[in-house]
C-alpha cells in the first residue's frame, strides 16, 4: 500500500459513516473502515486517532471558518448581526452532498451518550470562541456571551431542521429564516 | 449510628464542598466526606450515588421547578415572557447563602472534564424540557426550541455573572438584566 493515497480522508470518512450507518458505531472496527476505503488501517490512523474521530474532523475548520467571518464583518455591524455573518458562513461546510452524512453522523451522536458529550463540548467551545471574537470587536460583557450563546441557540436549532428527515431547504435558508425568528420572538 | 440523622443531606453537601475546596474533587473521598460530616459512608451512600452526585443533586428539581413555573405562565403571555418566568423562578435555588457553594462548586466543575460534560448535559436536558413545556402552551416549532435555548444562553450567562468573584448582586437581578439586554442586542 503507497504511502500517499488520493483522497485518503474522503475514501475513509464515506466508508466509516457507510459501516457506522450499516453496523452501528460500536460494530464497526478500524480495520473495516480500512476495508472498505481499500486502504490499510496503518493508513487510518495518519488521519484519525481512532474512529471517533472520524465524526469530529473538520470541527475545528468550522469553527475558524465561522470566527474569521465574524472578525471580517463590517466594523458597524451590530454584535448580532457580525454574529449573523459566522452563522451563515457555516453554510461552506453544510452543503446539499454533505447533508446524508450529516444525517447519519447525527443518528450515530444522539445513540451515544459519550459521543453526544463530546458535540455538547464542541457547542460549548465553539460558543466561546465567538465571544472572544466579538470582545476584539469591542462588544463588551456580559453582550458578548449573551450574544455568542444566542448564536449558538440558532445554530443548533437550525442545524436540527436543515438534518430534519424531510427537509429539502438549503442550511443557508434555515439559518437565516431562524434568526430571523428568534429576534421577532425575542421582541414579543 | 443512627438510621435517620437530622439534615445528613445538608450536612453530607457542606462536608463535601468544604472537602472539594481544601483538597480536590479527585482528592475527596466518600470517608472523608462522612467523617467530616460527623455520618458514615453507609448513610451518604442512602442519599448519594457517588461523590459526584453531591455536584449535580437538586438539578432534576431546578428542572420540574422551571417547566412548572413557565407551564403556569399567563396563557396570553408570549413565549420568550413564560421562559422568563422559569428563569425568574430559579432564584428559589440560587439565594444568597448558597452562592459560596455554587462558586466551589462551579470552580470544581470547570477544573475536570467529566463533570464539565455532565453539566452541559444537565443543561442540554433542561432546554428540551422548556421546549417541551412550551409546546404544551401551543408554542410550535422551530419557535419552542428557539425560545427554550435562547432562554438557556441567558441562564448560562447570568449563572456565570451571579457566581463571579466581585459579583454582589441577587441572580434575579441579574437574569433579568441578561434577558432584556439580548432582547435589545436582538434588536440592533
Amino acid at each position: 500500500m503507497g504511502r500517499w493515497e488520493p483522497n485518503a480522508e474522503q475514501r475513509f470518512l464515506v466508508a466509516a459513516i457507510e459501516l457506522f450507518k450499516e453496523v452501528g458505531f460500536e460494530g464497526t472496527t478500524v480495520a473495516a473502515i480500512a476495508q472498505r476505503a481499500g486502504l490499510t488501517a496503518r493508513t487510518f490512523f495518519r488521519y484519525f486517532t481512532d474512529k471517533r474521530e472520524v465524526l469530529f474532523k473538520g470541527s475545528e475548520q468550522l469553527q475558524q471558518t465561522m470566527v474569521d467571518a465574524l472578525a471580517q464583518a463590517p466594523a458597524d455591524a451590530s454584535a448580532i448581526d457580525a454574529v449573523a455573518a459566522a452563522l451563515a458562513t457555516a453554510g461552506e461546510f453544510f452543503t446539499a452532498e454533505r447533508r446524508p452524512y450529516a444525517r447519519v453522523r447525527h443518528a450515530v451522536i444522539a445513540a451515544n451518550p459519550e459521543l453526544h458529550e463530546r458535540e455538547l463540548i464542541k457547542l460549548a467551545t465553539l460558543s466561546v470562541a465567538l465571544a472572544d471574537a466579538l470582545r476584539l470587536r469591542g462588544v463588551q460583557e456580559p453582550d458578548a456571551s449573551l450574544v455568542a450563546e444566542a448564536g449558538i441557540a440558532v445554530f443548533r436549532v437550525a442545524f436540527g431542521q436543515w438534518i430534519a428527515d424531510a427537509e429539502e431547504r438549503a442550511y443557508g435558508e434555515i439559518v437565516n429564516e431562524a434568526l430571523v425568528r428568534l429576534r421577532t420572538l425575542a421582541s414579543l
